[in-house]
């Protein structure tokens, strides 16, 4: 059987490493071009050591010509803004794409100029380009060409918040997201917040009520109430390297049964082969997820205050980037959707 | 000069430690008994490595009237209920008591008993306790005889509460209280969930709507606010050492303007020795306070939802444990509040 | 094609734990019973979360002979003495067995009870055990109906050390063998010196000329030697959760020449699969291994002192317990030897 | 009593926080000036928030004159080669200096050519500058104008080789130093090996036979051994802040006796303030000295292999940089030499 031929385009990062990880075991697909404009005729084992004796890959510059001929589908592991063209060529060449930056996950380019201080130069591409976050859009990415691929926050608020706004059990009004995340969430260019020494036994909150996650988060859980949704989302940066775990609270608008609650989410995920809604009275941690595709939830419906307590963890380098970039090519290629996905978090 | 006698009563936890440490460089006070029933005839450097060549003392069993001919101060380290009794020996004897349990802090034995599930049996002494956060109680402090010194999680949650409800800044039942704390704050005894294995590279909130300091940070914040408060508190593990962040959520009773608010926090605290308002636009790392007894704080207030976001770090050992119960000490006994106190960060 | 049938005896550990998620992706075994005496009747689940939607196995208490009609090898992850008799037991049985404690490894019983404290009740089955590295024992594994899986320490310092006691290259007079390990090392019970706050931002060295890998490591280097070797080994703990860093000394017998030096690594290594000799002048870093089951090794010729310096990196519970385990199993069985085992390290 | 005036030059690493935050408590000294050219006019708390209500002083660029006029001592933590010229200016001005950098450590100039690959311009300088070691060289300290601080590897190696080598107890052709440091060590300066997820779940060897504390360490044990000591000495990279862990190995010239070997270095120990060797049995770990000023020493002989095996443990910001020019500065100024330094670590 012929594999379906990948380009991992950006290789540099920890998304295009992760990306080459889960697809070295993927039973229909192989990397057969990566790129990097820095490391240009190196060997990816250069940029990553860890894949010695696994591939003998050489990085090459971005020329979507060249590669649209050795590629069918191309993972897009690029910044934001230099990903707009990228998607454009490729999808020109009639190359599938799987988006990996915020490119082209807003729907409305004027909210994506607003928080990215850029305009988008492709409008109608954008138009056509799914969300993908396949618990709630799976139909729409089977017909697929252009994939925005959800970015790592927004994955573990939207799987919290979407059972909750779908059956309408919180006042939307009053949503909060705490999100805490690992610091490999911060990419691979070193900066002093996340040189070891001021990283590691340490935690803060940062870009609060500002982050661009924020309208990503508010896009879909608007589509879900049916009305447009505004919260607050505040991000944090825990000492560790991969996962986020994320905190949501919202007030109930029925009575805060903790049972009925968790049967909510129990119905909504029950055939969802990646997210695993936890035993009542049980709680995520995102080292059960590290390295693994899973979203674990867990609920609480508190009495006292009336609030839903949402908790869910992802591993933010594989649900949260690589590993639901995969999952989205195989329900857009016709794959079993769990093709080379099934793998067990790394514990401990 | 004679100094001021002070006996540790259960040294050989974290706290018992770090009082011994912030004591060893007090201008007015040493330490002269330690007690550990374990560890009884052993010298302290047994149990603390780190204090050899700065001490010769020997633990000794807990013996109140023995221990009272020795010290004019006892902190008690010891676990609730346990404290119950040896504060209320040592009140009988004449010693003043700094309890950093929490055995005294709920003003109403009713609440006591359903919270940690044991009757009070010191109702009257109860009555007498004062709750030693400075910042809201100095005078009554200075004239007590025994002080519930502060769970860590409430000093980091009513320092960062206390200028909204004093200035009926924000509705108080819309209050989320989300903290985030360092391993040491479960203490020194080994389990699973503390496990270096299992801690590491993990993230997870546990007791949610259920723990112990729900009451206390109430309790404080109602008597701010001038009725009943009840909120959300969701506490999280972290893998660091030390340190308490805590986010707090509330909608604002006025417009969100982060100018007016910051105000209203430099206010409140511009004369506290121990707590920094870090200059708008910038919001605190636990880092930053590390084996000091600061308590910094950030606020934000989000014109987009009408929220007040709220950021405060404390080193979970000092101010919200050992450090606070010195500063309650200095006050008590009339010396310079910041008596000891006034040492930086270990940094990094 | 019928899969073969795996025991995992003492599965509540973090061997035991990772030989399941290293099996879930073998193409021709398959995990069939799991026995842990304290979670006899539970699902695996409950002992590793990580493991929901994976598996529903439920763990049994071990009695061999029910054991022995559902599985064709065991493989048992149980502590040392303990796993005598039970090595015995599965072995009378019929049971291919590989056995991740020390029970086994030492061939001769009276260095076993001299470092054990334990005297040896199976002298027969014991002469019949093979040492189970492959790169030094692998036409024996294939004969083996038990084999002795090596210690992570040892797995270390042979693999370093073997390619220049074959060569002759050094005094075995010596040898310095300084490793350095992440804490699951120490196995999943909670005990002070793995307690999060005592084993994080700490480093010492523990059990110094004493710890009982020393006769293991000593056994197979005497072999490739012809005579007794006798070396210094010092274990070090390092606050991370996997990995293994050996640094090793010798004298060179003849001239310290690192282009010498490292062609016999290469050509002593070159078809092994999973051995990774890194490019001249580069040096191993345990996190390119980490949950993979590489051994990379870089080297040092040292003109100054005339010294070789050898730096072997394993993942602790990969190579040197559990991925070595199931390696071993490929070569009995006469599965391919890589079956199972080509998953990159998780990285970062 | 006016206070000893001290400059920090080279405020922004981590070494010029670290002496800020010890000399915050000196009983006789205050900073007077800092420099950083980068921030110069801003105030320090902007480079170190951990600083905020301790200090107001505000950074300026570096002109030796204008601050000879304001400072008694200089502590240059600058960059090596930089710091040749600045010691050379306060110097000449009349200025004490103690230099944290390399630059007048190496007595032979043409050593430090060839290590640091720079010449020496100020020769006579170097031969009036004084090794700052206290417990080797206190009475050359008391007369010194200039002290070349020791690096924090030496530091630890030198006091750990000590004793042997002044008692002739080993064989100095046969000594490898094994030393293990946090990522503090690296300074604060962001770069891909030190950046958080690279640095984080990592452990590697690095500047294997080249790294530029070996000339320093030679020098010192040369000194004492009374010939040419040339050794292996090899760097880690250990996941912590702070702290340097070293394992020394070298072979007994007498009989393996543990406790004749104690007993050397608890004589050669005996009076010093701020080195403890450890009783019997019991080796260092460097959480015990974490932001203290002390060495740990443990000692084991190992009759097996004949060799002396030593640990010393050092927290390489502390006793290996700035607590020790602190320690050098009260005996250059005739001040209690523990004034300022007698605090305890901080654990956990």
């Amino acid at each position: 059987m012929k594999k379906l031929r990948i380009a991992i385009v950006g290789s540099s990062g920890y998304t295009g490493g992760e990306l080459f990880r889960i697809l070295l075991h993927h039973p229909a697909a192989e990397v057969t071009a990566i790129t990097s404009e820095r490391s240009a005729g190196k060997p990816i084992t250069d940029i990553f050591p860890h894949l010695a004796k696994l591939t003998d890959l050489v990085c090459e510059s971005l020329d979507p010509e060249r590669i649209a001929k050795k590629a069918d589908v191309a993972f897009l592991a690029l910044p934001h803004v230099t990903a707009q063209e990228a998607g454009y060529q490729f999808h020109k060449l009639g190359v599938k794409v799987v988006d990996l930056s915020a490119d082209y996950r807003l729907s409305d380019p004027a909210v994506y100029e607003k928080w990215y201080e850029h305009c988008h130069q492709y409008p109608d591409l954008l138009k056509s380009a799914v969300y993908g976050l396949p618990e709630l859009h799976r139909n729409d990415i089977k017909k697929a060409s252009l994939i925005a691929n959800p970015g790592c926050y927004p994955t573990s608020a939207i799987l919290g918040l979407s059972p909750l706004l779908r059956n309408k059990a919180v006042d939307h009004r009053t949503i909060v997201v705490d999100s805490k995340s690992g610091v490999s969430g911060a990419g691979r260019s070193p900066a002093l917040p996340y040189h070891y020494p001021e990283a590691n036994e340490a935690f803060m909150a940062y870009k609060i009520g500002t982050h661009r996650h924020t309208p990503e988060i508010e896009q879909e859980l608007s589509i879900l109430a049916g009305e447009q949704v505004t919260l607050n989302f505040t991000p944090h940066l825990v000492p560790m390297n991969r996962g986020i775990l994320t905190t949501i609270y919202a007030n109930m608008t029925g009575k805060a049964d903790t049972g009925a609650l968790h049967r909510i989410y129990d119905e909504f995920y029950r055939n969802e082969p990646f997210v695993r809604v936890l035993p009542l009275g049980q709680f995520p941690n995102v080292r059960n997820v590290r390295g693994s595709n899973f979203c674990d939830i867990g609920v609480y419906a508190d009495p006292r205050t009336g609030r839903a307590v949402v908790v869910t963890a992802i591993d933010n380098l594989v649900k949260g980037a690589s590993g639901q970039a995969v999952q989205n090519m195989n329900i857009m290629m016709g794959f079993e959707e769990t093709a080379g996905l099934r793998f067990a978090a790394l514990f401990p």
